[in-house]
């Protein structure tokens, strides 16, 4: 089988670093491009200083790439990975998905189905027409929809893991309509990204623990409420605490729910069970809980539920790998699906331990 | 005016450290004894490094302490901090009592009023008919009954975390009746203790954020509902996640409660102001959040708090140190009210930044 | 081609967990037997949480190995990775190697060529007959005795970080003899094993850098020496300093020596070029130093060089980690070349960044 | 006593943050005067948030203070300690001088005693002849010269750490002559600054330890050079080599010199406890090791010696917090000897530990 040839745009960050890591090892993939506006003109090896003496991936030259670019482009691959701020990225997305190229998106440009909700969120889209036909990149709600999508939107990090585990307990009808779901979510700092600031230099961070838009001022709270509530009967309104832990890698959110009468954590784990399939997902057994280090540099997510009787509370608990399963190896297994590969090709299912 | 002599019981653990830290530099107190089971006839500096090459300090011999010794050194010191696993410091720190010596408990074993909550929790309680004079060290809300007080109940570290943000909220009428009250604490390794442990090894926490004891299992709970409970008209219910965080030091709570409508962020700032005064708090202004990393090594606690409209839902977030506030400095506190000392002698008023 | 089945003999420490992580991903190879004795009887998902929910491997039964179990399990297996303690590797190693099974083994046993040397370091040896058969698996300097070899030495993680940029220098004649080489090396704290100990407790180690073992002490010293020493046409004699980096991963080691009269770092980047080839290496270019991020969680090792004209030394600077490069992934590297399969199969070539 | 009055030029970074922390708890200062040029403007709490809801404290407003303003401000003040940007810090530091302000510099301006050398590594010195009134504030080695001092040059945090140690080995004739000395020095990433940079976000130094500036490119080198070869009877060459480790706080640094046939470690103890004097450091006794999570937030040094008969080398290992002992804790002892104080007024002599 002859590869595939892929493009990375937005390559000099975080996510992209991530990209190429899994793209070098992926068997039906060849990376072709590179661009990154800020370190065009650069070898890759000077920029993502990792793939330093890695033959063939190293000394290819970081590019810059344009809208006016993209019909050249988009003969040299058959597929981008965009991976760009907002608006950047559906601007140039698009206009390679107008090339022919199949893109991959792992901003927010098209994860709303609302433009005007995006609007509010983000400022104005420059290609909503586009939103429609673009599929939510989560592997175990939208597989099918994946299959053969042109447009695929990477979901956020935080959604990923908030999403994941409270999908089964409305989809299974667990919990109580009409109260607020609860996210309390905890990040590493790449999740801040690679541009330099103040707050995320090691010396302020290193024995940090802090909470940063909360009540309602970060932008993963709709995408949350889009996802949860077309699973069920009714508009969800989510609570979204997002805090930054020291470490470099990893989400652990802890989100919180009444629970029907009578509902069991085993109930709960069971309907997990059944919504979330896939080689990527652990339902954890009783007594055994989620842990960052347990799923760092893979593409899986651990979940566990518990509950408590006393107060009529769900808890769940997510642990993901905010760069892997939150961003580019969540991006790559949609990718998969869609190409008819096996979903896991290419992504590592064991964790770096320790 | 002539030092109090102080002696510190289980002078070999972190809280043990923290305490030798701040009494070495507290004006009015000089170190006599220190005792610690298992290093017992080692030098302080050979057990604390941080003591080597200190001036009457590091050369002190660390003793072993039964309850018989009581009366003999009882002579020598004229308070007791004890830091030792429960049931062991109420049975050591009742015997220094008999023998006259005002005891500062770091244990848990006088935290909880209700004796057969006590020994739910933690099994046989040593010295029961001591609990009702024990008073709870918790400085904003027990500044008065701390004066004299000759038996201190030092307060938890998540309790610490959770109770001085949720007090003004319950007191001021803030909040709705009837729903649980929802904890969910982040800490820093040192609160897991020094003993060698595989899940505390720095390879197994460095990269790791991950829950445990959840859904009601945490000996801290009943602490939490205790206390919060005489605050104001009805049983407290708390749902409360402890969750460990790659740092040394540090505890953020963030709590999650039912706001009463109208109420605003505003409102339950003036009613922290109101209710915590003191030296050693702080309630940040309008869009400034508690961080671990600025109240590190001080005696410091930082509060916010933000309404979500949407959800309905009150948050408030506490930074605290858990060695210090959460522990050992809060002791110090507790016990400098008692002697009728400022109550911030010998305690940093700032953090160790960065 | 059908697969290779293989054992690991001490599955549930850190350099077991990494061996399971790359031989789950290597083509050639199934994971047939795991043997942990203090775990025996406990599913290796319980053991190392990271395999939880991958099909086929957390559910593998972690066995009691001993001697008399050889032949036995000699009929399952084709090679066996051995990751025990010193002399416990020797004899199960050998026991197996007796009953007809190929052993990689990445203790101390089989490092050391002086039956005598190696006593005075580690008391009695098991099975010293065992040793001329043995090939030390550094690739870049062993490549063509480790075709076909039946028992592989797997180099430690110092030494490697010392030997690779040393080798080029002694062999290019580069350095003043009769003069000692001192090596500084720094390791992240996996290095120091997941044995519980107060003194690696993360609250212990994250914010401590300190210096172990130091002036001779360090038991690999003498693998040093003789890898260098069979170099070139002297007996060398280093001084290594061992110390801890509160990071979980990688090593760095600094050397200095002193250069001939006339050598630039060119000439040493030259020689390093010639003498270590291989996919999993990289002289880095002028001005482009090493970083143990930078190969985290894979095989490569950076290597760079500086001359001081002033004091006429020459330092080399190694970057590895020290779980990969510095063991597992350096013993896969060994064993490829021994079945002839491309050496760096299975093994990550790119790092884990950030 | 009245308190003497302080202004901090360059209040905003980690070497000014320290100062305050230290000044605000001295019994004798009182800070009255805090300059930042690009915060000037805002309250000291929005700057240094760990001043947030001190008293008299996180009010304060910064300032931004020129040369001109040196008469006006000389009012306010009696002494100023300067932590800025080299050629800055003479500049505005020596305006002070002008003003009658005793002046503690943190910066190199004054360190160097040779102006052509300065010149050659920081380019044009603004204010030359001060330099020979500039008194090194090492306080072991210049606690007479300090007596009285107008102008006091806070030494480097590299320097502070190998000359503590090299000092007696030279003094003490204990080491060969016409050999150069190594140093291996490990820094913690407060080091680095508080400017955003990519290199120091938490993402990219986390899992990082890396050499940089090596063979004689790092501006400490002179200051070395300088300090070690006024001891003793030659010019002494100095390789060091700087590196960062993922730590916050600290330095560990390891120095190589070749020993005199018959010395041994005990003798250099000796040397080191004759010559270096006082109570903020630490000469650790055998078998022990220093640390730097022992000395964190202390003044204190700690400095043990080993020798490598095999070798003929000496090592000396010594630990410090590189903003206290390295920075601002060392200029305030200097200060103290300046103004007849105990020289550890106000500088915690116990660290942080855990």
């Amino acid at each position: 089988m002859s590869k595939l040839r892929v493009g990375i745009i937005g390559a000099a960050g975080y996510t992209g670093a991530e990209l190429i890591r899994l793209i070098d090892a992926h068997p039906y993939l060849e990376l072709k491009f590179v661009a990154a506006r800020e370190n065009a003109g650069q070898r890759l090896d000077q920029v993502i200083r990792s793939t330093q003496g890695v033959d063939g991936l190293g000394e290819l030259m970081l590019e810059r790439f344009e809208e006016g670019d993209a019909l050249q482009i988009g003969k040299k691959i058959d597929v981008a990975f965009t991976a760009l701020p907002h608006a950047a990225s559906a601007r140039l997305g698009g206009a390679l998905l107008d090339a022919g190229v199949q893109v991959v998106d792992l901003s927010a440009d098209f994860r709303l189905k609302d433009q005007a909700l995006y609007e509010q969120w983000y400022g104005q889209h420059p290609r909503p027409e586009l939103i429609p036909q673009a599929v939510y990149g989560l592997p175990e709600l939208y597989r099918s929809k994946l299959q053969g999508a042109q447009l695929i939107a990477g979901p956020g990090c935080y959604p990923t893991s908030a999403i994941l585990p409270l999908a089964p307990l409305i989809k299974g009808d667990l919990i109580e309509l009409d109260q607020p779901l609860i996210v309390d979510g905890k990040s590493g700092l790449s999740g801040a990204g690679r541009k330099p600031a103040q707050g995320t230099l090691f010396a302020e961070s290193g024995e940090s623990m802090r909470a940063y838009k909360v009540a309602g001022q970060h932008r993963h709270t709709p995408e949350m409420e889009q996802e949860l509530s077309v699973l069920g009967s009714q508009d969800w309104k989510v609570l979204f605490t997002p805090q930054l832990a020291p470490m470099i890698r990893g989400i652990l959110t802890t989100t919180y729910a009444r629970v029907k009468a009578g509902v069991s954590a085993a109930q709960c784990r069971e309907a997990a069970r059944d919504l979330l399939q896939g080689p990527l997902i652990s339902i954890l057994p009783e007594d055994t809980l989620p842990d960052t280090l347990h799923v760092r540099g893979s593409g899986r997510a651990q979940i566990a539920y518990a509950i408590d009787d006393r107060t009529g509370l769900v808890l769940s608990i997510a642990a993901i790998d905010n760069l892997a399963r939150g961003a580019s190896s969540q991006a790559l297994a949609a990718f998969n699906i869609s190409r008819d590969y096996e979903e896991a090709t290419g992504i590592p299912r064991l964790a770096q331990y320790p």
